[in-house]
């Protein structure tokens, strides 16, 4: 067989792989029923109407606009505008395959082969790979003790690490932080200074907890020729496998990601862009939405509340993950099966948590802190009760 | 603003881009009613029970397997079996977002910055990209005067460029041949010689004329560790807006490709999935297939029967497309709107077309071939001999 490239061996397999095949191993040679706090959707689905159009979108079965969708990228000119207080064009804007679609082709748009780009973490585990997949290299930004973004330290990272590229999430996946508007002001001053690209990932701006508003990078002065948004329809309308995203920013960058598409994969399902048009502009879906958001607010309340000593967690303000710190547990021993394990990294804490609580989240070391573990409540309120009863009684079974 | 990469700037812009700004500017300016022959795709749509199971599909909103639904990588595995003769386990399969998505995939698994893939000419406009998009370097292979491979030049120029990947369509887009069997021979040879991987577009397997038997690489002996297969239902079904394909090969090449697909797009519409299973099992959608086919047979052979000299045409075996050669009328001039033009190129020759013919083709210079135009022919029988009639009206305007 010939050889196949080095990038194969470079780029990491999703987290949640292994993750999947250690829960079904456990659950087949124990009978075990695990809690899945693992995964990064909502637990409930599109409305009728979205489905409705979905059916009704399979007429466009030709190949459409490698751009997108015009009158949904109208519709999305106006979702932008109400959430980031941008207005960007409808040509401004390019419907992508997901938003790790849109990552994928930005990152080759933006980054030559050896060029950096600088991601604040904790991060969402497909950042560092699209920038590798782009030949660039992936800098890892520290935030503060909170999670909140240091922008002291920040403008030296950048700097010293020559950064092209600027990569968060706010909300945040993991850490629920909701970025201010104070942060991103410094944010975006540190961008101008150095004249480098920011991308802002909104895919959780649907999920902002406690009366808290949503800010974005894209409105404040000056960031026309050098933020870019990324978000798209999977967590607020809980459509996350019909692989729908979208890109807006300047012209220039737009029409580049479109050339790229062309030959990529001509752009998402048309079907599905036809039924975005409804769920973006449907007051069911919207209500369907602002459903979700209240039971993750209370579903982190509960979970965050409820954590004890030695784990920690900072409080989520959007997004639906409580990334909690679990380094004092680090040494801890426990028993399980007639083997004696200790646990030592946040991997560790993780089969701890599957064995002994029954309990499913993915490792911090996945999102770039290993110090902690990531549990997505977008579940039923049951579970979270139910997973947080397991994780105290297994923590307490824990010895040093 | 900062820089952007210079991939952006290597990369050609889809072809048929700048030919429907040209349309539309000859139809506003002119009232021009232009008779489009430059689409890639069938002129009908997937059956009803094919929309119904979409809608049906849509209940799987959450996240699916990356490699793709296990039920339809089941089913493509008994289609496999059937066009080529090869057996792949569904574990041997992963489905993208259409070929593109597979091609662009592959390339990267395949190829490291500076490999070379040989792509055997005239070829589908985007290969080269989708070795650029990986930064691998293309090489264009010629094939003999009848457009068909050419083993003896193929062993040479796969020697001395060093190619590691070889690629090509059969049916070929754009010229219509179908690989015999001895010729697959021929090229399978070189490529156990040389141990190199050898891609196998079929997209076009469904649409095989006058009594043919499509035949491919995979089912010749010692293929299994060099060929990979990349096909879909976009052409067969009518579909080429839903965005499906998929790729089958040695199973370390699939798992590369999901690796990889898992950070590019996490895979294609779930619904869309779920609705393919439906398409590639139903009597119905072959049917349809079918009555396809045997219009694009009958269309080819009126099309290309009734060219008249000096325009020539290899007679049409498969696909849907005539690709004629036409560089017996660079030199020649004609008059439109006051302005007196010279074809030099087959771009010329296109815009020769649109204004005195008000035909629509793609330039055979997109397909590598300057002294080519390629028509296509999945259309109604009157637009092929109107537009027929038309050429022939235009032609006998030019003058030397």
């Amino acid at each position: 067989m010939p050889a196949i490239s080095n990038l194969v061996k470079e780029i990491a397999p999703s987290a949640t792989l292994s993750l999947k095949d250690e829960v079904s191993s456990l659950e087949k040679q124990y009978g075990f029923k695990i809690i899945d706090l693992t995964t990064g959707q909502p637990d409930t689905g599109p409305t009728d109407d979205i489905l409705q159009a979905l059916w009704e979108g399979g007429k466009l079965h030709k190949y459409g606009p490698v751009k997108g969708d015009p009158e949904l990228r109208g519709i999305l000119s106006e979702v932008i505008s109400g959430q980031t207080g941008a207005s960007y064009d409808a040509e401004d804007i390019a419907i992508t395959v997901g938003v790790k679609g849109g990552l994928d082709i930005l990152m080759k748009v933006l980054l030559g082969p050896g060029e950096k780009a600088g991601i604040i973490a904790p991060f969402w585990v497909t950042y560092p790979e699209s920038v590798r997949l782009a030949h660039g290299i992936p800098c890892f930004l520290e935030s503060d003790q909170a999670l909140r973004p240091d922008p002291a330290r920040l403008r030296k990272q950048v700097a010293d690490n020559n950064i092209k590229v600027l990569l968060y999430s706010s909300p945040s996946n993991p850490s629920g932080v909701v970025y201010t508007e104070d942060e991103l002001g410094q944010i975006a001053k540190i961008v101008k200074e150095k004249d480098i690209w920011v991308i802002s990932d909104e895919i959780y701006a649907g999920f902002v907890f406690h009366g808290r508003k949503h800010s974005s990078i894209l409105s404040i002065e000056g960031m026309r020729d050098n933020a870019i948004l990324v978000d798209g329809p999977s967590k607020r309308f809980g459509v996350p496998g019909w692989r729908l995203g979208y890109v807006a920013g300047p012209r220039q960058i737009i029409a580049a990601v479109t050339k790229l598409q062309g030959h990529v994969n001509s752009g998402p399902s048309r079907p599905e862009q036809y039924a975005m048009r409804v769920a973006y502009t449907s007051q069911k879906a919207k209500q369907a939405t602002e459903e979700m958001r209240q039971r993750y607010e209370r579903n982190a309340d509960i979970f965050v509340f409820g954590l004890i000593e030695p784990i920690s967690c900072v409080k989520p303000e959007g997004a639906f993950y409580a990334f909690a710190c679990i380094n004092q547990l680090f040494g801890c021993e426990y028993q399980f099966a007639d083997n004696q394990y200790v646990i030592k990294t946040s991997i560790d804490f993780r089969n701890f948590l599957l064995r002994k609580a029954q309990v499913a989240a993915v490792e911090g070391s996945a999102f770039g802190m290993d110090g902690y573990i990531r549990f997505s409540l977008a579940t039923k309120r049951e579970e979270v009760s139910k997973a947080l009863a397991n994780i105290k009684d297994a923590v307490s079974q824990l010895w040093l």
